[in-house]
């Protein structure tokens, strides 16, 4: 019983991060309602990194995240196709970032004097989303539990200011943190009377059937037909100016292209081909945005 | 400064609420990353609903809603096509759940005794859910805030044990609680240096935005082609028990009907019907699972 006190659950790891950034000026901020590859899609990073209206923009949030791609029927340990992010944007990036972020770590009750934290270089970029920046990799122990990166184009309009965004692997956390192997082990609820509750508990039926529907029962036809659809709807919302929906057509579009990718039934140019097309709403919808909030 | 401090935030009152539940023995879940109408449709309420290995089930959700239906172009202080919903969920009902609701008002800073509370009997249906329970709308001061509800069958089957089911209307608590008549003015957080931020500066445009696109450019071919298309991939998916998969088709149906609905541009017999044929998945779908999960 000591030790189940003693350990952090996974919810408590969410509640923990979203208190200590509040306290650092960050707006807690809701999931995005729509399948998604990555926190970055969510309207308080992509849209509020172009808008020259939010010269100062703080937020946090926790993103449910799909990636057909890694649809591995639950057969391993720590690849799959839904997790969690936990996405903090800084706009602009405070000069101490790295020391908040390691703060952060402390306050989860990892200590960066006994445990090994490498910060590896690794730019980050988003074909799609036409956005990049310089960044690192956060490894602890040989694991890599977060994103760091200064965003410096968000749909092909250069950030200004530089923008820090900071992406925790909550799942990667948890394992750390519990010291379990497996993602379907990680406890994330203790009931009253001392029962757990784990990851597996919730997703691991979850992950064996989206894997299953990912890519063997999708059909290909209607995928295509769907992306075509939502690119024209697109580009006729943005001319109307309507930019949230138009915003979202693009996250449609995204998340269907992941699922034609996983199925690896694409060729290369193709493949690229859809790239470019979503990289072209993206970027016509950002500066569209970006006109609009100039005047 | 000092009624800056004092005011309980949009986010306070998230946090509060999840903090309360979760010291009630309930897990706290993440939201659905897919556009539903309610807090419901979330599988951790109708499939736990269901789940006949699910004895005992508590949890606490904050979902993202959406209601096309209720597309005002934001001119109407209180009606609004995206909002939220805190979803309390415990199986079986504990006979002390009135106290508990009671309590978690308490803790909001809400003091029974000195504000009108009303239990108004309203029985709860959802026709394309086929489920219903017996309940009340909770009223202070005049304004509904939470639905209670016993729930009595989901998916067509009946529920054993009753489930207690809360649904806490956040703006509406937070429009209170804060003691503003527009929705737009509630503060969801201050920033380190006293600025708001209200739900205006986070929705206002968007609701503007998605009213336009819902009873505007949403094109009813597509949405009536889809609408099949979900239907026959959920009835296959029911097929090969691939049951979240299939259950989310019943969701996406239910989205595309909802924007069908808002538009007004379909006969009453011929929305009879279309609420019949998601009503008709949902029970396949419960039936499945409920015989999958006695096994």
């Amino acid at each position: 019983m000591f030790l189940y006190k003693k350990l952090i659950t996974f919810q408590q790891i969410i509640l923990n991060l979203k208190k200590y950034w509040s306290e650092q000026g960050c707006i807690i901020i809701e999931p995005l309602d729509l399948e998604v590859g990555a926190g970055t899609f969510h309207p308080a990073t992509f849209l509020k990194a172009i808008d020259p209206k939010s010269k100062i923009w703080n937020a946090a949030y926790l993103q449910s995240c799909r990636r057909p791609s890694d649809s591995r029927y639950a057969k391993t340990p720590n690849r799959i196709q839904h997790y969690y992010q936990f996405q903090v944007i800084m706009k602009p990036s405070p000069e101490n970032l790295q020391e908040l972020y390691i703060n952060s770590l402390y306050n989860l009750g990892i200590n960066p004097n006994i445990h090994d934290i490498r910060f590896v270089k690794d730019n980050w970029k988003s074909p799609v989303l036409g956005a990049w920046g310089l960044g690192w990799e956060i490894w602890i122990n040989g694991m890599e539990v977060t994103q760091f990166t200064y965003l410096q184009q968000v749909g092909g309009i250069e950030c200004n200011p530089i923008i820090g965004e900071l992406t925790y692997g909550i799942e990667r956390l948890a394992m750390y943190l519990q010291n379990v192997n497996d993602i379907y082990e990680i406890i994330w609820y203790f009931t009253l009377d001392g029962n757990q509750i784990t990851y597996g508990n919730i997703y691991l039926q979850n992950e064996i059937d989206q894997s299953n529907y990912n890519l063997k029962y999708t059909n290909s036809k209607f995928l295509y037909n769907n992306f075509d659809y939502h690119e024209n709807m697109c580009l006729q919302l943005i001319k109307f100016n309507l930019i949230y929906p138009a915003y979202e057509q693009i996250i449609k579009a995204s998340h269907i292209f992941n699922i034609i990718d996983a199925k690896k039934s694409i060729s290369i140019t193709e493949r690229q081909r859809y790239i470019l097309r979503i990289r072209t709403m993206s970027c016509n919808l950002a500066k569209k945005y970006y006109n609009l909030r100039l005047k």
